[in-house]
């Protein structure tokens, strides 16, 4: 670098290193984006010989990202920075951005690149791998590319944060601060609340049934509906698409880029439907972080816990709610008007809270959801501990299943073969759909507390306060406050299961006309 | 490197270079692949609003392929290697697989790193301001980014081949070896016989109307159709995809990926199903390279002109001709019954030799496309060498279409601007589409020779024995051999432009009833 000609008129050094370290943290959000955009490709388009070039572009462009994320004149301006942060006049803002950058450093700078390469690609054969075990329920051929990827995983865990318990070092990856004890002590608290709600309703004499959205709901009416609805809901279509997948997921690939998906049973409306108010929910996240902040801590989101708290919001909290289906039935009714010719909303509304105890996840009320997840939590903890063994996962799934929900999986594709989760090294992620939940009726009660005209307002297709509320509390801040403390200052009060336990009580008592109330 | 620890077990040194290099290249054939995901997603997939995003990955990626490229260990490699090919037990390919990376290797080194991610991104900036250009039928807006284009690609060209003349340094970069000179006399053989074979037709008392195959063709239908017939054909879907794009164009992104795509009128069969066959014939191409060969000249094309001779022989030579549409027409006939019940295959194939000179080359006939191709020439040559400012394009196109065509275009969109190539920074690509009609018609008069059962095979929908003679005589070269001595090889001649004017003489002629034969 040379000496500036007018030195009095450039910034001081430590505003230069800003300005340089949030150049720098661009370049690598950029590369990042195009690993997305492979990955977003692999699962929505790529011909089915085409996956083993894919691990290579994946693991090629992986290693190029890492490099840059480990650049140690980055390292240096950040170390620079938080001395120099320690006096001045730095906003919060500022603060937080460099201590979050240099806590990203220090954890990508002690991985090797050989591990994240390495990483890269087993994950993205194990889906591959995942896909077609699942297929055939073959658990033995998968066995081995999943013990590779735990091994990859309690390797990087170590690596990256040897302070910390190896499965907490990967959950901190998805949910930061987060730890597996805070965590399973607010498991244990939910859990008996929930047990009695599952035999409460499944035993209720008069249960309502999933079957009033059954019927003939031909594809491409359906398309033009759930896009009707997203739009609707704040869903910018200029700024992302709506596309298929066999697992319906979100994908951000640029500030102005962001992708959803959904799959289709022309049988079952809801399978669509509720796909795309979940994504949709994350989409709404995506679209309303700070697009001049894109690559930066303040335009990323929080965790994987406030993006569940959004999906599920929109998927469960609204798209469950009787203002919702009296304005969206009629809306559906346009399109499909012979198989919703005698449904009202109220019977729309009670039919999507049933409660019955199945083998899938994914297809889970969302009462019994829960329950699925602490298995998950519980199981994946043990493996990562070494407590369990991956040739001993299947008959650990089944078990814990049987005596959880009374039923037992036939065969590994629908037990432990289930999810994708794992054979894309997504450990310590299962946690935070229930974090979600539990963020997710929080914001909810704190909401109704401040909105209160909203049941009239979603009645009317109008949801631009909701959206409103969200932005200002929980999208505009980005990552620039940890969950516990994001979900805090939304929504007054400290991190609680009451609200959710509240919410499934409230609303699944009353469609299974329950007089009980939640055990104190 | 450490020395090993059982020497006289490891391959000489000049074998480990070469093992060496060639996994240098595949990694930045890797990350090509990458730009060419992004390519295919911004003109398939893309949301609106996520223009610019796109340019700073597609930017990002160049700029790491650049340093792969360039990255002076290779080059060091390359040259010793080099050497030892002087003496020594090499393979003609090995040595011509070397010769030809280090020839890419020396022109990526002169190539500045700010010029390759400068022109990246002034060209995806430029794509997008065309789209929007000649929507709007625009060109002061566009004048300015095109402006910057051309000078990039001339200090590219100056950069990059010093010794050669600015746009052979281009041209060289799409057909390597061809000079403009040699293109310019090859234009000056075909023009005096097309022109008078336009006037005739033009002329002719009882030319063709290409309206046998308008109708209602819907679009759904014609899915599946032109998928059928492409699969026919040969084009792999497993290896494969197709899309629709505003302008149909194929992608490699991988050894196993290949990406075609088309655009629909539902009022007249042949825009979808032309767009594929011409998409497929490259598609054929890309997936007739050794796979094993992926990333090195063994496996890649050899050319732009040997690539449009294969679109151009299974759109025109195969797609035009009698004995296609004696198979074709039944199948067609089944999925649109109403548009074609009163259709022969000699009628359909009479109305597909239809001369019109039109504005648009896309849109143009055979006989008409090569005088757009050599306008094209023209003003790409002069706009390279500085004869011509961007600013006097319009007016110079203007003028010379109407010299060339008896007519005028009426605005910026159907002149000027209804080509993205400039946009795109193809500068020097033109002539390799009409090199691609002289050397498929010059191969076609080959296989003809070769394969007398031809026409029985066509006319039975078996496509076999051609597909194997491009293959064997062609694909399989990958850009091992020039383009020159390519043809030569596979055709038994040196590269003449007779085949073509023969075919067009005949074929033309035939369908518009002339006696005449081509100018001596």
């Amino acid at each position: 670098m040379s000496i500036s000609h007018s030195p009095a008129r450039q910034p001081p050094a430590p505003r230069l290193d800003l300005d340089e370290a949030a150049a720098h943290a661009r370049r690598a959000a950029v590369l990042a984006s195009v690993e997305s955009i492979l990955g977003w490709d692999e699962q929505t388009m790529l011909p089915p010989a085409g996956g083993a070039h894919r691990a290579d572009q994946v693991a090629a462009v992986a290693s190029l990202a890492h490099s840059l994320r480990t650049d140690p004149a980055q390292g240096d301006r950040l170390e620079r920075l938080a001395v120099a942060m320690e006096g001045g006049d730095w906003s919060a803002d500022e603060r937080a951005t460099v201590l979050r950058l240099l806590r990203d450093y220090r954890k990508h700078v002690r991985l090797p690149a050989r591990l994240v390469e390495e990483t890269a690609r087993a994950c993205i054969e194990g889906q591959q791998a995942w896909v077609d075990a699942r297929r055939r329920s073959d658990w033995k051929g998968f066995a081995p590319k999943l013990a590779h990827i735990v091994a990859l995983k309690r390797e990087q865990a170590s690596c990256q944060s040897p302070d910390l318990d190896p499965y907490d070092s990967l959950l901190d990856d998805h949910e930061p601060g987060a730890r597996a004890s805070d965590v399973s002590a607010l498991f244990d608290r939910l859990r008996p609340s929930l047990v009695p709600l599952v035999r409460a309703c499944t035993g209720a004499p008069h249960a309502p049934l999933d079957d009033v959205l059954r019927g003939q709901f031909p594809r491409g009416a359906q398309e033009v509906f759930v896009r009707t609805v997203a739009e609707r809901i704040g869903f910018d279509f200029n700024r992302g698409r709506l596309d298929s997948s066999e697992h319906p997921f979100c994908s951000t690939t640029g500030p102005h880029d962001c992708r959803i998906t959904t799959r289709w049973d022309e049988s079952y409306l809801p399978t669509a439907l509720f796909g795309v108010l979940h994504e949709a929910g994350h989409g709404l996240y995506e679209q309303g972080l700070r697009e001049q902040a894109f690559g930066l801590p303040g335009g990323e989101a929080a965790s994987l816990g406030i993006h569940e708290s959004q999906s599920r919001l929109w998927e469960n909290l609204v798209g469950r709610s009787l203002p919702f289906w009296e304005w969206c039935l009629p809306l559906a009714r346009t399109m499909f008007p012979a198989a919703l010719s005698e449904t009202s909303p109220e019977s729309v509304q009670r039919s999507l809270l049933a409660v019955r105890p199945s083998l899938i996840r994914v297809e889970a009320d969302e009462v019994t959801y829960n329950l699925h997840v602490m298995l998950r939590f519980d199981l994946e903890r043990a493996l990562v501990r070494g407590e369990l063994a991956v040739a001993d996962l299947p008959s650990a799934w089944d078990d814990r299943f049987e005596q959880d929900f009374g039923i037992r999986p036939a065969n590994a594709a629908e037990g432990v073969l289930q999810d994708i989760h794992w054979s894309a090294g997504l450990i310590g992620y299962f946690p935070t759909y229930t974090l979600g939940n539990v963020y997710a009726a929080q914001m909810m009660a704190a909401i109704e507390r401040d909105l209160p005209a909203l049941p009239v307002e979603l009645a009317a297709g109008r949801f631009g306060s909701l959206l409103g509320w969200l932005r200002e509390r929980v999208h505009h801040h980005g990552r620039l406050i940890d969950p516990g403390r994001l979900v805090a200052a939304a929504t007054g009060g400290p991190i609680s299961e009451r609200w959710l336990v509240e919410s499934l009580w409230k609303r699944y008592g009353s469609a299974h006309g329950l007089a009980q109330r939640p055990p104190a």
